[in-house]
């Protein structure tokens, strides 16, 4: 018997016939050491990664997952310490031309200034009215950051959650034309899949809004509203005319999920530090080190838009244009190199980017 | 065949001959429908709360479980969205005569006027030092909150961890001489046993700090870090003089998580709804509230200490004395009632309070 097992050698079959004594409580002559044997060769065949090129991206990714669930292996991590942190914009979906959320908050203002006329006379709320493009991309993030309070806070967070549900059906990316939702990186839901079928605790930890991206998280990604960390203003507890008790989204930032907030969010709301850390710009860096502090084995990994043709192309790492939307910059680019954090090339690990492709 | 069961008539029995054939995947005669009849039989026999008297309360549980986990009922809830959560102090353990965190402050001033001599002659910490019991009782709340800041933050985790470890392993409860990890109520300990058995995710939510009931939940409740909602401040990442990066206790409180910040607490953290919430005193009394508006099956339950003998006793409610810790008005035990809350009996609802009795 070829323990190694060959995935192009003859595939072992039981004969139909035992299998359906198997299933019938029937006579049965297999043994159990023969099933298991069956069951791993089964597993050995099957590509956890099928989206990804082999390289030392999903090489890395592999390691990692035998490396910390094989029983016996020094770098072996109990199931429940078993935690995998994600950026979102850029590192799970698209981040370009401009964050969904921002995108939303813009589609909101029509409505916002429905409903408080003075608003329309009023900077920047004049400027996303005038329809604009140009004018609105060039207001600066001060100035955006008004329309996020005024579009983002002050309503009950079941009246928030019903208008995010409703603009992320009916929105469409203007390149694709699909909704943002469809937008994901098959390549990193692979990723996802093949952490959590192993153990581990698959989190969102992004500088988005939290209650935003819990909206869509649990049906995009699987990844339920508990383990989504974002950028997070309070709620005030309040009651209804009928004496019913609901929550108003409060402005005052709790927590600001970037940089340095994001080990100080993961330690509010997890409690635990990760083996496994995912991102794509600078607002990652602290997030991967802080990962990585820790004992054992631990992965960082940092997507890289370096494929114009099929999604963006930007950085300024490796020549690449600079954005200010989810930069990687060259001296992020050489501190992975030197840290032994793995840079994931869009163009080259991923054989896909997208489901739909 | 008595479809309800009869748990005093004669238990079905299989021939051991035909269960040995079972196990070995020998010959059966016997049918899954047997089969299964058999299972749902000795799980019917099998008391999930055995510590409780039978009475409106333990019924309460039991069915709530029953209608909220049975395929088919109308009360159904899916797994994904079974949220179950728990006041920790008074209702998981003791807390009486004095909050454990407040006791683990009070430990540590020696050591932190030891390290900061300056202190020894400031208020409150002169009179923690001068050892006078009365004097330090009759600190204010405002006073107290001096000696918390001190305790529990400027520190780094990490080392905040190892204190509050060390403490929980050393010190004793004065009246049962016991660690006060040990002063747990059994028939809550099985509450939170049968939920999780049926799928529920049992969250602490707590007024007491989030870091500090982390560093045992695990080990005393089986409630990992991410399920402890708590009355938290921040941190602050920082890098030590390795370049190693490491989080800073924080002094500014972002979540009070008493009275109306247990909801909002709980949005913050798990962001869904619970249906099932157990508390013991006022400060619950938000958290409570938010559950049952929700709609479906919800069970809230407060428990009431009456028991003076075996624990304690103090109210106001039903005439017994008034308490600064844990308070339990009138007003809220009329309250429960009118809500069709249900109030637990120490006295009467549990036949036995502690695991070493």
């Amino acid at each position: 018997m070829n323990e190694a097992g060959d995935p192009k050698g003859s595939p072992v079959f039981l004969p139909e016939t035992n299998m359906n004594r198997v299933a019938h409580f029937g006579v049965v002559r297999l043994s159990l050491a023969a099933l298991l044997f069956v069951a791993g060769h089964a597993l050995a065949q099957t590509d956890p990664l099928p989206s990804w090129n082999d390289g030392a991206a999903k090489k890395a990714i592999i390691d990692f997952v035998q490396a910390t669930t094989t029983h016996g292996n020094a770098k072996f991590v109990p199931p429940a310490e078993r935690v995998a942190t994600f950026d979102q914009d850029g590192t799970l979906w698209v981040e370009h031309p401009m964050y969904s959320q921002i995108l939303y908050c813009l589609d909101r203002v029509p409505a916002l200034v429905k409903a408080k006329p003075e608003l329309a006379k009023v900077e920047p709320f004049k400027t996303v009215m005038s329809g604009d493009r140009e004018a609105i991309a060039k207001l600066p993030f001060k100035e955006i950051e008004k329309i996020l309070v005024a579009t983002l806070t002050g309503m009950p967070v079941d009246d928030f959650n019903a208008e995010a549900r409703k603009w992320l059906a009916e929105a469409r990316d203007p390149r694709w034309k699909r909704p943002y939702t469809e937008l994901t990186y098959l390549p990193m839901q692979e990723v996802l899949k093949y952490l959590r079928g192993n153990g581990y605790k698959t989190y969102i930890v992004t500088g988005g809004g939290q209650d935003f991206v819990r909206v869509y998280a649990e049906q995009t990604y699987g990844i339920p509203p508990e383990q989504v960390v974002g950028s997070a203003a309070g709620t005030k507890y309040g009651y209804d005319k009928n004496g019913r008790p609901f929550l108003t989204k409060d402005p005052k930032l709790l927590l600001n999920n970037n940089d340095a907030g994001k080990p100080e969010g993961i330690h509010l709301m997890i409690g635990r530090r990760p083996y496994a850390a995912f991102g794509n710009s600078g607002g990652d860096q602290q997030m991967l080190e802080y990962t990585t502090a820790g004992d054992g084995a631990r992965l960082a990994m940092l997507v890289l838009h370096d494929d114009a043709k099929r999604e963006y192309a930007y950085g300024p790492a490796k020549g690449m244009r600079d954005t200010k939307v989810g930069a990687f910059s060259q001296k992020l680019y050489d501190e992975a190199t030197k840290k032994g954090w793995t840079v994931i090339s869009m163009k080259d690990d991923w054989q896909k980017i997208f489901a739909f492709e």
